[in-house]
């Protein structure tokens, strides 16, 4: 069946609150450089209090994958939940106004919309903190049979194996997908996120996954070894396809007996890593659901991470469908 | 007395969604290049359906200026009324984070925290459309003589003269300031409010204000005229001090026989000018207030502009401070 996305994601609906700090302000919250770490209500609310002016922009690393998708021109769906408030408005328009399908019933008398405060050093690292608000209430039946089977690619964040709803859903979505012969995609998301989850995510690999995305601390976690090369050869042992990202390093992009090292794009200035991974993530599977060679979709993957990091935010601001146009990629 | 702030302002408390677009969108939807319309809450759901994706920022001419008064290591204090609702909630933390006194009572039971949609051309321009929301509510019982007795400059937004409940409130505070012996800046705000007002708007002027800042579209349709020089001339006749901005073409600044030219400061890449004259304000009162020369007062207001038009969104995004001391004005 022709499908009517390249890729369906599901992820946690999270606006973003972006700031920049000094490295003394990670210090002093005791927050670990670069990590994300999962904050309760009353913490989120001391923490944004203390926190510099922020922007606010729709995100969740899923999210901003499609909407990537979507700016390279691809089909997209997007599975996340919302809460039927003001932030909740901001996330729906910002999916739709880029014609990413986005019906996921919105959540009424529950949690406000989840928002991660992300604290960016001169350095562009960023460090998160989300509050996972009404995020954490997707559940299976959120899951909508005619979007997954639809779908090249089925794409779901690591981030999910958190809330136990979700991870439900998220299960749901994976018997979906391959009962339909979708191909089904994961990120690791984030080192403390595999080391929560590491039986459970290296089970779900092995079992019902065909495409791996990760960083290098991620895959080292989730072997717990320092070795990269070793980690990067058991993952490809592993999965069909997966792609590994090293930051300014480039990316390692692995499938059976082929791989490749693709270099990172050139920088003018990093201001701002939010969604460099969620990028990569966009071209790549956009790459790989379109058919083209592995090299070229970790290049696509690439191009788009570099133009994200080059300004605050996790998406986006200029049609990587262009950029890609004229880089010759597509 | 000596002032507990170096400027109080009262203003127009706006959210911004800031977004590209390109100039075949402002024609689509009737829209002037560069000017600010209100437009009521259905045709504001309407547009923000028709966007691209947005990032939402504190915004308001005035509370941009006091940011910017702030940023300098002025203080400064806030006027101005947001919701009780999320959008309201990011207006005040953007507030206090930086160390403005804001304390207005925030609405219930009312119209959402106000917001202005600007679509940014690729030429750097901004178009606002603004929902008054909840900010139109502003009374005369939420301006604290507190506030405006101890703060050496009251500075207001032509803006306020559209909402009358507002009007009210604005004209408590000019008889608050001037009893108390402090000084009164006004901005002009947008050529088609000073077309709106014109006769309210000069009788402010001559009556009640020592300060006032206009661009050069402003102080032409102040006196219906093309001729800037005789504008000039006129705004410099009925005031005590007068800065008028010219974008690239930098300002001009009159106090009496004073008077003096000041260039822009050079800017790499225009990306965004929302916020470019309330920057502008900022540094030209802090300098006034402070008692520098007229001169250094309208460079200080250059420096803000053009940090502020370097990227998106209307408040600096560095310490104004750090940026003046490197120029040796502060």
């Amino acid at each position: 069946m022709t499908a009517l996305y390249d890729v369906a994601a599901i992820g946690n609906a999270i606006v973003d609150v972006i700031a920049p700090c000094e490295e003394a302000f990670l210090e002093a919250e005791a927050l670990v450089k670069g990590s994300m770490q999962l904050v309760d209500e009353a913490q989120a609310i001391a923490l944004y209090g203390r926190m510099a002016p922020g922007m606010e922009t729709s995100g969740g690393s899923a999210g901003n994958t499609v909407a990537g998708v979507a700016s390279f021109g691809g089909r997209a769906a997007y599975l996340g939940k919302v809460a039927a408030d003001q932030l909740g408005d901001v996330y729906e328009h910002d999916m739709r106004s880029i014609g990413v399908a986005f019906d996921t019933m919105r959540l009424t008398g529950g949690p406000a919309t989840a928002r991660s405060m992300i604290n960016v050093t001169p350095d562009g690292q960023r460090t998160m903190c989300t509050y996972l608000g009404a995020s954490i209430e997707l559940a299976p039946d959120d899951v909508k049979p005619e979007i997954i089977e639809g779908s090249s690619i089925v794409y779901l964040e690591g981030y999910l194996f958190d809330p136990s709803e979700a991870r439900r859903a998220f299960a749901k979505a994976a018997g979906l997908a391959h009962a339909a012969g979708r191909q089904i995609a994961i990120t690791l998301s984030d080192a403390f996120v595999v080391d929560r989850h590491r039986g459970a995510l290296l089970g779900f690999i092995e079992g019902q996954c065909d495409i791996v995305l990760a960083n290098e601390a991620e895959v080292k976690a989730l072997f717990e070894t320092d070795d990269f090369d070793a980690a990067a050869a058991k993952l490809g042992a592993m999965t069909k396809i997966c792609a590994i990202t090293r930051s300014e390093a480039g990316s390692l992009v692995l499938a059976g007996r082929d791989s490749a090292l693709i270099p990172a794009f050139p920088v003018e200035k990093v201001v701002d890593t939010t969604g460099a991974g969620d990028q990569y993530a966009a071209g790549f599977l956009l790459g790989i659901a379109r058919g083209l060679p592995l090299a070229t979709a970790g290049r696509l993957g690439a191009l788009a991470a570099a133009e994200v990091i080059g300004h605050y935010g996790p998406r986006p601001q200029v049609s990587l469908e262009t950029l890609a146009k004229a880089e010759g990629l597509i």
